[in-house]
């Protein structure tokens, strides 16, 4: 019997006619012929509801109580979806992470999985059973303590389903109907992709289009599960939503993909630090301890000999998310109080925005940045930042011209047009 | 070491605050040098809300989703509680039923214990863990699936805790401060009881003193574990409260513990029925099947020959839960339709009130049912039907005598006055 994986996040299962909407999904492909595993989150509300409670409770948490309370909201769903299911002569189960068991490390509040036997529910699917509904985002640990993946982690979830049980493919059902070559908010040229390579995917999530966990995608990367995203809310058909697959899969692709947007960037830059070997590793190692996710790093070589500083010079700057300048400030300061660094400055800037293009047809294609620098001085948007990975280029620009660079740079590509 | 199970109901875990208040009691007891076992229940409104969903989901549902969902109400008190204590520097863990694992049979949504193995509690605490926090309510069948005692079940989850691990007490935390002499709303000179006896704890509670489940007290009463029942919203100390323990215990006991009352009563009269043998069971019998819980019964031998009823008949009055009266009416108009039984008509009178005397200083003590029948008669109450066991009298009479009934009752036995 050929199976089929599918996911409902939460605002896909937030009340009981959405889980029923979520359910007649289900039965389609039932009665197309495929066994199903439904992966479900807590309904929308419900984890922030516990995590709440938890933080409330114990400012430094232990993490397997904390995974204990709030793994029960994912608990609720697939016993309600379960139900529903019954309720259409759907025959279903739910199963909880403890149940399959679904074995993960002990990293409370983070874990990985290790493990997932296929004994338990497919001696359910030789009894009859069409519908596995299994509770996201949970496993459970050596010592038997109930573990959670981390936020997102029912996406990570479901490839791992996929991948375990050999399914034809992994849907991702979500509030929006697939993946666009840039945000439909900001330009209304923006086209659904048909299919998209997994390297593009990881790419643009990491970048901002947060539709699915970065991780999810890397998973299904490593063990080829097809993954498909498309809408919980519109009727949806076997061509609906985007395809993340092989790169192998997609024949004809164009240079660029897409073009991704990020406003929650902050550039830091040290102002006159010691050009020497070593410094590189002198700065960003305690911010690395400090927890900062450094984002793009541009050192300016300078040839200049300050009078008050003998030696070679220069300026180092990096990105970094708004929200952490904090500790970023409070890591180099510490590096400098205890002569690890040396700077005269630390200037900050949070008026800045992230614009990146990303395709796999760059490998094969030059004149990429060309393009894309050019499109942007002709609307005289100047850069600050750039930085460039084999499948991506991405510049930093001043905040206020985001939206322009965006629409500019899907113009310039001809993101409109399809392959 | 001493071991105590503490017991919190859903309004004594109502909210943050009140699962503090409720730990701060743990703490006490744990400083007093007890291991502490704590059986919380879900916080109060939580398991209707699940229990709503799940009917409006499926209205006939499968009781083993419905225990999935509905069990992890507690869960989340579980852990919440947990984390409190360690707030607390108390060690303390969750335990969800599975963990433990609570073995019930497979009968869902009204499982019963077959067996709580202590190794792996018993193992934390050697390890210097002081307290189990465990989910109320819930078990674990020999499937492998969660199944739920039924309401009230985390009364019943403490006493079996209590009685598996040998506890010194029981103590069951609750939004009042003990056992009445009879409710003090209705009698100003209602008065704790310091002790009951586990027989006076039946017939209080299945009469409509809801303070404690029945069958946590029938399990209390087979594995003689000692219960307290106190409040969870005073200071309490050692003395709190009211010890339900084995009559043994009692040294000096009155004639009668306490007063208790019902409202929730129906007289029902099957008017000139043949007087034979069997006449009852061809009652009876399809009012059980029926689910009507009959509790008084009263044949009227009457020696009254009818001109139009040759042979000698009868009537005879139940009375029954108000709201079974349906049921019951078409039972018995089914049984005559099939001339199982015959009779004229079917009174039914929903104006009556049930009162009782309960004391086990009956057994040893004549005239209490004079006493009884003459404070009524004092204040021209009329009864209408008399029933009496071993430890308890009750009378059916008009509702709205009710309150003076209980106020003459519990004058005329000197209950105001300690025994």
């Amino acid at each position: 019997m050929p199976l089929l994986v599918m996911k409902f996040g939460g605002t896909s299962v937030g009340d009981l006619a959405r889980i029923k909407n979520a359910a007649l999904k289900v039965q389609r492909e039932v009665e197309r012929g495929y066994d199903v595993i439904v992966i479900v989150s807590a309904m929308s509300g419900k984890t922030n509801e516990l995590v709440g409670w938890v933080e409330q409770t114990s400012p430094m948490f232990d993490a397997r109580e904390y995974d204990a309370v709030v793994s029960s909201g994912e608990n609720v769903t697939a016993g309600l979806m379960a139900l529903t299911l019954q309720e259409m002569d759907v025959p279903a189960r739910s199963w909880q992470g403890w149940q399959v068991p679904i074995q993960t490390t002990s990293a409370h509040s983070a874990a990985r999985f290790v493990d997932i036997p296929r004994d338990n529910i497919d001696a359910k699917f030789a009894e009859g059973f069409k519908v596995a509904v299994v509770a996201g985002f949970q496993g459970v640990s050596p010592e038997g303590r109930i573990t959670t993946l981390g936020r997102g982690g029912s996406d990570t979830t479901a490839v791992a389903f996929a991948a375990a049980f050999g399914a034809e493919r992994c849907d991702i059902y979500t509030d929006v109907d697939g993946i666009y070559t840039t945000d439909p908010r900001i330009s209304s040229k923006a086209r659904k992709l048909d299919k998209i390579a997994f390297e593009e995917m990881l790419e643009l999530a990491s970048l901002g289009a947060k539709v699915l966990q970065t991780r999810s995608v890397e998973l299904a990367m490593r063990y080829k599960v097809r993954l498909r995203v498309l809408s919980s809310f519109e009727d949806t058909d076997e061509t609906s939503g985007t395809i993340v697959c092989d790169e192998e899969e997609i024949m004809e692709s164009k240079v660029v993909s897409g073009v991704a947007y990020s406003r929650d960037e902050a550039k830091m830059t040290l102002v006159t630090i010691e050009d020497r070997p070593g410094i590189a590793a002198a700065i960003f190692g305690p911010l690395a301890e400090a927890g900062v996710n450094v984002d793009m790093i541009v050192q300016n070589i300078s040839e200049r000999d300050y009078d008050d500083h003998p030696g070679a010079v220069t300026d180092m700057t990096f990105s970094c998310p708004v929200n952490q300048i904090p500790r970023a400030r409070k890591a180099m300061e510490d590096a400098r109080a205890s002569g690890i660094i040396n700077y005269d400055d630390l200037a900050v800037d949070t008026d800045v925005a992230k614009v990146s293009v990303v395709g796999i047809g760059m490998r094969s294609h030059a004149g990429v940045a060309a393009t894309m620098f050019k499109a942007l001085a002709a609307e005289n948007i100047n850069i600050k930042v750039i930085a460039t990975s084999e499948i991506k280029i991405s510049v930093l620009i001043d905040r206020k011209y985001m939206e322009l660079a965006v629409q500019a740079l899907h113009d310039a590509f001809e993101l409109e047009k399809s392959a």
